[in-house]
């Protein structure tokens, strides 16, 4: 048998994770040969809730489940993982200001942060899919220095899948003939969706669809698709966006494909002007285990503003959690 | 592209359902390279609750989500269907009499076994797992006379899995090590876990574990796992109900393990004398796509008294429904 794979999930009793542990010990994400032990971290407040997740983990007698912790240490929770899902959040509430949901967030991330740092392997893949995702990963990796760029991420998966079927709509085209979508900057309202190098079966997406759908329409619906679904549903995005972690995880693993890039926010490197070191969404691809931002795309002046507004919205919420980052905190 | 496969799946809202669709169209059931479109029946009350779920389906960016079907026609739902996933039923709520729920149920499964037998492939594989299963099952059967026996199951994959992992912890093995449980009867808590045929790592599981703890504590346990689960967790077991129903679909689909049997409740023929057209759960195997019951298995006074006690609740179940049942019932 292969050696078990450790996989940390935090808010593990939450609706996201609810979505993503069956999934893990399905083979979802590692293929149907690779055991794993799932480290789920949940609040002492939760942990009926996170045992009764487990009854129900037993309950699917799946062999790929070698074992699991369940815990509410972040030390804990984070020993020896290779990967881990940061999935748990405090969400906003009424009365409650952005900047007290950044700081009380800022707060978690930062104790993940120090524990990742003591406790995960060294070649660890962390991806923060708790909101605000970006600066959460920005306080995590900043408090981690033994841990580097390389084991951080933060999701805007479901951003970019949420782009490519709004476009394979309206070309009335499977998804699968869409490539070179970009979703830009922060996980938030500000991203920048961009068309500019995309492609549907070969051609270029902005002549299929017309500057005008693309500016007036499709921006703004990618943007603003997480309120629209929760005001359907009347939940929050779930199992959507479990897919949408599994797929990125999935791709930094395993690659990206050949042919097309992926949608991953990452400390940059200074790369297309944005500042370095904030957590910045680029186009990627990953081949043998290492990410890549792909490098060079042409931006013009419309592509180049919004860049700019995202990228001056990150700062501004590093700004607020600065007392919170480590020192080696750009 | 593989022609895709139309699924059709009822309580497509409600939580199990949640827990099943997107693994649907990861390729959890049939494969990486088999489209499927699927066809999701709600009741009108739940519509905005569906379009909410079909909003996440899409924001997958599936390639292997060909289309969906939004309906509140079982007819629709259930036209040219190969795979029919009969998750939603109504709950027992306070005050609810077991009688009343039968019968509110039944009328359900009734219609929706027309619609079965009106629109769905002949070969359609049709897997009830609402609640009351057994009866459901009988019921939609016995209104659909153009569709066979062979095409009708109840789900009993869950308890089957529970016992399966019960067992696995005593004897503190993987969950692989265990073969040949069977959950005979009914899906209540007068099913029957058998361990008389049953092993791990090749030694009688009886042997294993010593009379003692399977008669006063496994039997038991299985029993009302479900009850315990909702206790603990809050809300009743979703996502394992799911991933049984995957596996029942999965295993009628592409056929048994070698080495093992499943638990799967069907329309009996007589078998281990049961009356004949009971929906009844036994040991089966799948091979070339065809289902058979595991025959010739011993049967002690033990087991068989504990097999006639949930043969009995079925034949009263039945009775309270009698009226609903189409002209080619037992």
């Amino acid at each position: 048998m292969k050696t078990p794979v450790r996989i940390a999930v935090t808010g593990a009793a939450g609706q996201i994770s609810y979505a993503l542990l069956f999934r893990l010990i399905a083979g979802d994400l590692l293929g149907p040969d690779q055991p794993v032990i799932l480290h789920l971290l949940e609040t002492p407040e939760a942990r009926a809730a996170l045992d009764g997740v487990a009854m129900e983990l037993d309950d699917c007698a799946a062999p790929l489940l070698h074992d699991y912790v369940l815990t509410d240490s972040a030390t804990t929770a984070f020993d020896a993982v290779d990967l881990a899902f940061l999935v748990g959040a405090r969400p906003r509430i009424a009365g409650m200001e952005r900047k007290d949901l950044l700081e009380i967030n800022a707060d978690i991330f930062r104790t993940q942060g120090l524990a990742l740092n003591e406790r995960a392997k060294r070649d660890a893949r962390i991806l923060i899919v708790g909101n605000p995702a970006n600066t959460n990963a920005l306080i995590a990796w900043s408090n981690a220095p033994e841990l580097g760029a390389d084991n951080f991420s933060a999701m805007t998966r479901l951003d970019h899948n949420r782009a490519v079927t709004l476009l394979a709509r309206r070309c009335e085209c499977p998804v699968s003939a869409v490539k070179g979508v970009i979703v830009w900057g922060n996980h938030s309202n500000t991203q920048f969706p961009d068309l500019h190098h995309a492609s549907v079966d070969g051609i270029p997406a902005l002549e299929r669809v017309g500057w005008d759908w693309y500016e007036q329409q499709f921006i703004q619906t990618v943007q603003v698709r997480g309120t629209a679904v929760l005001q359907v549903r009347g939940k929050s995005s779930a199992a959507s966006a479990a897919h949408a972690a599994l797929g990125h995880m999935r791709d930094w693993v395993r690659g990206t494909p050949a042919d097309d890039w992926v949608s991953m926010a990452l400390p940059g490197d200074g790369s297309y002007d944005v500042e370095p070191g904030l957590v910045f969404s680029y186009p990627v691809v990953v081949r043998d285990g290492q990410r890549h931002i792909v490098r060079d795309l042409s931006i013009n002046r419309f592509c180049a503003e919004r860049m700019k507004q995202t990228e001056a919205e990150l700062a501004a919420e590093r700004a607020v959690v600065q007392h919170l980052l480590g020192r080696r905190a750009p």
